[in-house]
């Protein structure tokens, strides 16, 4: 069992502290909510003062903060982590914050002679209670293995993302597509709400087909991602079948500013010659468009 | 066994046709292309010099045609379908189409005295060779349950859609959403190379979250489905993590506008008061912003 | 003076119909709105029973409706137009539809031996109750001068468009140009408001810029379409401002798709090489996604 | 004339710079780069070897920086501003840099006992070598009065944005209209070439229309800035240009994505009920959605 140093107690930092607790381990525990302190010290946990008093003596700091400005405040401010900090502890930052971020700290904590990695959470608040947290790790695989045991109290699935830096992003990714998506999804129910269709019915289509299963797993695999582009369904008819959607939508007064913002990369794709390519090839067309090297021819 | 019409024998077509004629019924073939309808005649098919032709003596004419303008010809125009049709023939349009032009054929076929379902597909080209598309099949029970042995040549799975005009309205639902998502998709992906993630790592994340399960199954029905919008992930946050991605992409040149196009909703959400609602509350939003009645509260 | 068969009195046909009488030229007049036929009666008009009536024995017939399909009607539907009109008559539609339908009636119209330009109108329905439109006129020479007396009367200015089909053609760019920039321009206001600044004073400083006053007469004559592509303002540059406006309205609630959309072709461009290029290079880069040919290098 | 330290030696502080110089100021430059620092020197300039060296004994502090962590670190790091300024001095900060960064580097200042406004500067790097910039003053009118000799050197006009931070904001609405039009005013272009529209002849219709002229003192002062949304131009009829023009443009390959998210809010508009209001409500509209209060009605 380890001495945890315990910075941030919000939605997420409290139960993932409280797991750490149940754990059996020590924590020092700090957030500029003193009433959140409290609740964990009526858990076993001692209050620190300060991220510097938290620090203290720690084998483990870990900080989980609303942005990165807080995070560096807490690191490098005053009576901050560096200023009790051993050398021989390990950081772990589990803060959502811009992986340009990331690296400066970890640069600046190793400047220092400090070892600090991060390992951003991913789900939600529930799952956070319910230590089932999916751990997105990001540094050396010494220093995940020396942090497996608190990241088993919190999660329930640890993903070495392949370095530092690595687990942000990583996060950052995810996090983009499944908000989006959320956006995205939004879009097609409330258009399936406004022309009449039954919820169960669509959500019955939708969960047989890319539109509910995603193309990461289906129809990418066998086609862009094996750089092969030969049609089984060509952009010019994608572009055609969106088409028909945003006119709908538009006569029905739903806004869908996502699909009309993908029609265009479509038209964009037919423009650079792919319109009878597979609609995988969309794949192809944004990272020709981003500078990236065509994969395929 | 039964006689059919089948006019349209392109990339879907054709396969159709074909599988059609291995279940064992008897098919009148038309397009324009002469050379497909040569090719079914090889398979044994009878050629027809014209859509009237082709529906002359037929139980079932089937349309398989690029837009509705085709559909609309090939129905009433010259030597056209209705100048041969019998009155106890049902026709079956399997195009993708406007629902609207859809809904005006099924009407004008009506005023006529003739039967008229639609029953668009879904899949691609090769599950229409297997013989595996998804039938979304719109009409009455009686419609759907006399074409279901034609569409068990075709397809392995048919859905009762709801009635006439909610087939094709269900594929243009499934459709946009597969095809936005693929361009959606692509931006996450061409951010990921360009930050230096590993795909495999990437794709191991995104299996387990709604980023690669989608939200339909999985976040949806617990929270906004079920009217509770108390947050698991609140609006704010998931913005917040929008903004970041975004930020970076800008930095290393990867165009993501479905993206900037999913904050700017997120932003409408917060300002219409929604940030600490869970994030399943963008469908309330998009929802309300189209004019459809709030559900929850 | 001429005698003329008008045919579409709606917000903008009315107040045209009138100028047309007001200049003393004869009318015949059709709606499916009776009342709207009778108010021109009593202005002078006579009434048409049908298209074909108001069509017989006119020397122009001219067609403003609310979409092509209507105008397709009038002019080959039942008791249309061309089962009355003389050979030598000039049908000039001025409604706004697809210039594709444009097109496909021209070319129908001509088959059958009868002239039809297009003379689509700019401005609003008080300029056109003033007789002050903006005649964008698709036709020969020859077709506009004889009809220069008829926009005489409804517009104020007359702009040949360089041919059959250009008239349309222009007046989409234009209504393009005009309703986008109305929402981008309401995403400024917006956002000025939400971040508490003085309307007055912002209206002092864009008055003075491209903001105010465009980039068609002011940044691009120089630069762009001098093919000078030397930065007095860089992608690079224009690219961070608009990501720190972005940024500003995302915090203060400010919904700005438009910018935000923009924002990505910036990002395109800068991944195409561009970021060190002058700003009005957009274009350049634009150009090139659409598969132009490039023109600067 | 005074003692100024200008730090920020780019391709607009330059010759901003040298305005100054040619003004008859006496200046101490700093910037990173020495070769700058040299030809200043060679023109009259005193070099300096840090932010401080350069504060030491100014009446004013020019700072002219790519981005607000720069102007940050040059006013409160190593050898910063705040080290050697005199409580008299004026602080200008003419960077464009975030609005709450400006905001929060004045009170930081404020709270050190040291005066700072800031002019952010409008136009391009050739007004900045002609000095007629356009500056853009945040700041008291005493402020504003004691800099404007600066100020003349370097511009041939100066705004009294109304107070601390709101010359920043002025800048940044004023360069988000002008920058996001730029790739409005592309699309238009782009498509107008793609459909072989004569550029002279698109110019000629937009240059009298809202489309070249704006809208901020032609169709909106009028209509809904003051307060009147009856119709001269209906939102219906707009998204249905838009709808026509996007449409045109998907058919030859011209992607418009800032069109097509302006097409949504207009549909937005509709679903609103403001189908029927002049095209101006979307303004009211857009207000509205950010969480403004109403202003029609």
């Amino acid at each position: 069992m380890s001495a945890i140093g315990f910075i941030g107690l919000g939605q997420m930092g409290m139960p993932m502290a409280l797991n750490l607790l149940k754990g059996g381990h020590s924590l020092k525990v700090f957030d500029i909510n003193e009433a959140a302190i409290q609740q964990l010290v009526t858990q076993g946990a001692t209050a620190a003062v300060s991220p510097a008093d938290a620090a203290l003596d720690a084998e483990f700091v870990v900080t989980m903060l609303p942005n990165g400005t807080l995070v560096k405040n807490v690191l490098f401010g005053e009576n901050s982590v560096v200023s009790a900090l051993n050398k021989d502890a390990l950081v772990i930052d589990m803060s959502t914050i811009h992986p340009h971020e990331t690296d400066a700290l970890i640069q600046a904590m190793s400047d220092k002679g400090f070892a600090m990695m991060e390992a951003p959470v991913g789900r939600t608040s529930e799952h956070a209670v319910r230590g089932e947290l999916l751990i997105m790790a990001g540094g050396t695989k010494s220093q995940i293995e020396r942090a497996q045991p608190l990241f088993d109290c919190m999660g329930s699935e640890t993903i070495d993302a392949g370095g530092a830096g690595k687990g942000i992003r990583v996060k950052i990714i995810n996090n983009y597509m499944s908000i989006a998506l959320n956006a995205l999804s939004a879009e097609a129910a409330t258009l399936a709400e406004a022309i009449g269709l039954d919820w169960d019915t669509a959500m019955k289509v939708m969960s047989g087909t890319p539109a509910g299963k995603g193309h990461f797993t289906t129809t990418w695999p066998g086609k862009v991602l094996a750089g092969d582009l030969s049609p089984v369904f060509m952009i010019d008819l994608a572009h055609k079948d969106l088409g028909i959607a945003l006119e709908l939508a538009n006569q029905v007064h739903v806004p869908m500013p996502c699909g009309a913002a993908s029609r265009e990369l479509y038209s964009a794709a037919r423009a650079s010659g792919r319109g009878r390519q597979d609609w995988t090839a969309i794949l192809e067309q944004l990272r020709v468009t981003s500078g990236l090297t065509a994969k395929v021819k």
